[in-house]
């Protein structure tokens, strides 16, 4: 059983990865620089847009910030941008002034080979932290990059931005809206790290439509609630996390406003995309070897469900035990009793997929382990959780803790 | 370099194990009466005075709590017990109306073999969670467990409370007060689902001072807060936490009173015993390979500084950076600014052991990996964090995240 999508409703097992095209106007490219240790891991990335595109982003919520994190945020603001550049291997955190400048420079030698003003270029970037960007190789890398911009480019790019990830997660859906033949591509890097809340890993959206500015960042937040925040592999929030969304209006004949008709569909497929990335970002969780829906339902309020969720997905011993295959509910109750919400345990139930396990908060009558273990042997499943207390619910998508995450965290610089 | 204790200024180093013989008046026995499914493995403890002893106690902070937990709590309220009964092996805990009644059970059928009233019989449980005990078992096991109660018999019951532990937690400090000669007893068990905050574990302390009953409970308070209560393992709470101080006066002329001048060293030799005990729990940390302490000073308050301390000990990156023994800080800075406390990340200094690796946010000028590499090697180091922002201070000791501890909770049940 696959969970459903973290937005109910939408079916991401059909979003098909789309052709190679991407949206009208944009292009990309992938390089190797050498910012990564590994010969020829590519390492460096370039969107570009021919005209300037409408932007709006979201931004982690750690009060370290990486640099390019605080460059990018303050040219959003601005709602205008025409190119990212991205490099993965180095996150730029924790670097100082140097780091500001060194985000700084990345942004003007870009600028400086696309012939844009520097403020129209932002910049991104993922890796370990505290370590000096190695300025040389992506100013040898830039000439090179900007080079091979190209409308088939962005496959290369989203190799690039990747870490620990094992495959790089890009997307393209297309919508017919008045018309115009509307494309979105979306990409984005996990693989650890994510707990979003605001925010989260790099993906970056781009589309051909012509959005007003006031709704593109509408949309942005609306979309992320049900999908890139509602996503955790280990509840570390990165010092790097951003999520960009640029629109360059090349195949919108007018401006789509939130008020329209025309709007609807052009938002499905947007947050399709974002759904689809969501969830490839924990299929590819570090080591995982489940996706785990937890579902938090019948409570008082959807942030008292929505911290319950995130309490059992974060627990070790709960994540241990899916690793296990191990239908050892009391961890559940153990967690959710660590939350800080306040719940009467006596009515709570328990569901692994459609098979109950925990009735009045007490193992329920006739509940076959060998069942509810069945259910943990398959790759993906979804743990529903009612508290009989109210209508609110909650949902996000998790992964187990297993013997390969640690290895892989272990080792991470090495 | 050896951690210094939870709390500075006392050294858990010099802290023998003890005779076997316990306090005044008090006698414990362990047996195996196959509640746990290794053939012979103990699993049934008792303690006994043959005094009425005063008691305190601390319980789980855990919204779930287990039955013997609401039983014994309610007693411990009246102030007076004379007897102690724990079974490992199944917690007793999400098991409703039948729980309670069994808990209740195990208490008779103890008073009863000891002809003493029940409310004076406590009863603890820790394991598996959801089972029903194994009456029937306990019941049968109950009078060998009297019949074997012996002033030497403390070993036996430390290792009948134990789990995943791999090795009792047992010690025995003498002190002279006034010319009596006090003993105080301490055994706990760990060694996962170790997140204190006003109780923990399982760990039973017991004496044969005579302690005025108001200083009894702040008494163990107080030592909790820079002992049990500043150890975290994985961050999780248990539905069983519970720590009991149990004094019966057999060795004391007078009692002790807060205000005297004698009741110092009794305190701190029950200090000393609650961190050696703390320390243990530690040491014998699922799966762990080492034992670090996390120092934050120069915050603007305590709370504020235990919370970060808490949340870089949580962290599974900085954990398994531990593991990999990867001198990685950029992840202690990317958990501190994720804990949700104002602090200025160009002000933070970050020392392992006495080395500097961190200096105004940023890597310390000089500082060389391989130094910090050796300090990560040993087997317990300090991590020092310095926010140079007021006087305050917080220090709790965990360990780090292996692919052992994963390899224990994914088949802890089987």
């Amino acid at each position: 059983m696959t969970p459903a999508p973290a937005a109910a409703g939408r079916n991401t097992k059909s979003a098909v990865e789309g052709s190679r095209l991407g949206p009208k106007g944009f292009q990309a490219a992938g390089i190797a620089c050498g910012i990564k240790a590994t010969e020829g891991a590519k390492d460096l990335a370039l969107i570009y847009s021919q005209a300037p595109a409408k932007v709006a982003g979201l931004f982690t919520t750690n009060r370290v910030k990486a640099a390019p994190v605080l460059a990018t945020r303050r040219k959003v603001r601005r709602g205008i941008c025409q190119a990212l550049i991205v490099n993965s291997g180095n996150a730029n955190a924790c670097t100082g002034e140097q780091g500001l400048q060194d985000a700084e420079a990345m942004a003007h030698l870009t600028a400086g080979a696309l012939h844009l003003p520097p403020q129209h270029v932002l910049v991104s970037s993922t890796g370990v932290i505290g370590h000096p960007l190695p300025m040389e190789r992506i100013e040898q890398g830039i000439p090179s990059l900007v080079a091979r911009l190209s409308p088939l480019g962005f496959p290369d790019a989203a190799e690039a931005i990747m870490t620990t990830d094992t495959r790089p997660k890009i997307i393209t859906e297309k919508v017919a809206v008045d018309g115009d033949e509307i494309t979105i591509l979306g990409m984005a890097k996990g693989a650890g790290m994510i707990r979003p809340q605001l925010a989260t890993m790099l993906a970056f959206l781009l589309t051909d439509a012509r959005v007003a500015t006031e709704a593109l960042s509408d949309l942005l937040h609306e979309g992320a609630r049900s999908t890139f925040h509602r996503i955790t592999i280990d509840g570390d929030t990165s010092t790097n996390d951003m999520l960009l969304l640029m629109a360059n209006g090349e195949a919108s004949k007018r401006a789509l406003h939130a008020q329209d008709r025309r709007f609807r569909p052009f938002q499905e497929a947007l947050f399709k995309v974002m759904d689809h990335l969501a969830l490839a970002i924990v299929r590819d969780g570090e080591g995982r070897t489940k996706v785990v829906k937890i579902c938090v339902r019948g409570g008082k309020n959807s942030r008292a469900a929505e911290r319950l969720a995130f309490r059992v997905a974060h627990s070790p011993l709960v994540k241990t035990a899916f690793f296990g295959q191990d239908p050892n509910w009391g961890r559940i109750m153990a967690a959710m009793g660590d939350a800080g919400i306040a719940f009467d345990p006596r009515k709570v139930s328990i569901f692994f997929d459609d098979i109950i396990v925990v009735e009045h908060g007490v193992h329920a009558p006739g509940a076959g382990e060998a069942q509810q273990r069945r259910v943990l042997q398959q790759e993906e499943f979804t743990v529903t959780i009612d508290l009989h207390a109210g209508s609110a619910e909650a949902s996000i998508l998790t992964t187990d803790l297993s013997t390969d995450y640690v290895r892989i965290n272990a080792s991470y610089r090495t």
